[in-house]
């Protein structure tokens, strides 16, 4: 069963979400308030799904999000009293999955949570994908440069300096971007 | 102001629905039926998000749905009467900005119109981010690759080789990547 972690100061809507919350078979809920720190309080209770119920997202909250969807990210749920269009574009780029205003939907609050689970899962894919290939430009710029130093320095053809930065890699048990970082770093230390 | 396609099969609910889009200000909606080809119908009409008002997506909404994501990428908001987890992740999997069970938001239309919109742009702009990073990845490869030829055919250094491509691309206005794939597919062309 998902375990939620709600963040609300005001003792009454928290308690009518929660027991709406227990009644759509959410049982395993923490409470915090807005103050308290975010990020610890995910890393320390590690939530499936984050709630957040508030008049508006503020500055602050806007900015936990953000730390939390960055470090640590999570599904997260927002429910706002009011909003206008900056503001829902700010809580939406702030990593928030669901964003709904002006409503405490009790009855459909199960599949609110379905829906901001499929959403985050679908959107960490994503950025999973981007992270990918970031690395694997990465890896072949730096692949290229560690290339380019070995064949100068040791007149290598480029198969051969190639084949040197692979052995030096795998001797080292390392993937070969990690072992052409390395190598470049150790030559601009040398100056070279 | 937005442009709207309406996609509903009971005259009913497309009436209330519309005549609340009406209420929320939307004024300018097109009304097509489920079985019309929606990728024809968006090149044709160009909305500016699309709704869809149906009992539960269907496995051809599903497959059109995705297609429009891939061609002609729009906000959708999808009002389902009833949904399970699966059903719910083939949506948002497809591209659904906004999935709604059980709940035609009447005072909260504009809000769940807005969250779509800036849900829909933040995925975009994702997706172009990963398809920039492909686009490099590949340009780098295919640049490689015609180094390599031409330094083995025309006996040149690497430095050489990709200057030659540069001036190939400049002479030609075109981008090295793009330079590189044209000489490389001509080499094949040549079995080379």
């Amino acid at each position: 069963m998902h375990k939620l972690m709600l963040v609300d100061n005001d003792p009454e809507r928290s308690d009518s979400l929660e027991s709406a919350l227990h009644e759509a078979g959410y049982k395993n809920t923490i409470r915090i308030t807005p103050d308290a720190n975010l990020l610890a309080a995910v890393r320390s209770h590690q939530p499936d799904i984050i709630l957040i119920d508030m008049q508006s997202p503020d500055r602050d909250t806007l900015e936990s999000l953000r730390t939390v969807s960055k470090e640590m990210p999570k599904p997260i749920v927002f429910f706002a009293e009011q909003s206008d269009l900056d503001t829902t574009r700010a809580a939406i780029s702030a990593g928030v999955s669901a964003y709904i205003v002006d409503d405490l939907p009790g009855k459909r609050l199960k599949s609110v949570l379905e829906v901001a689970i499929a959403r985050f899962q679908e959107h960490q894919k994503l950025r999973e994908e981007l992270e990918d290939y970031k690395g694997r430009l990465q890896d072949r710029k730096d692949v290229d440069k560690a290339k380019g130093i070995l064949m100068q320095h040791r007149n290598l053809s480029e198969e051969e300096a190639y084949q040197l930065l692979r052995k030096m890699a795998m001797d080292r048990n390392m993937k070969i971007g990690e072992a052409a970082r390395n190598f470049v770093a150790a030559m601009a230390l040398l100056g070279g």
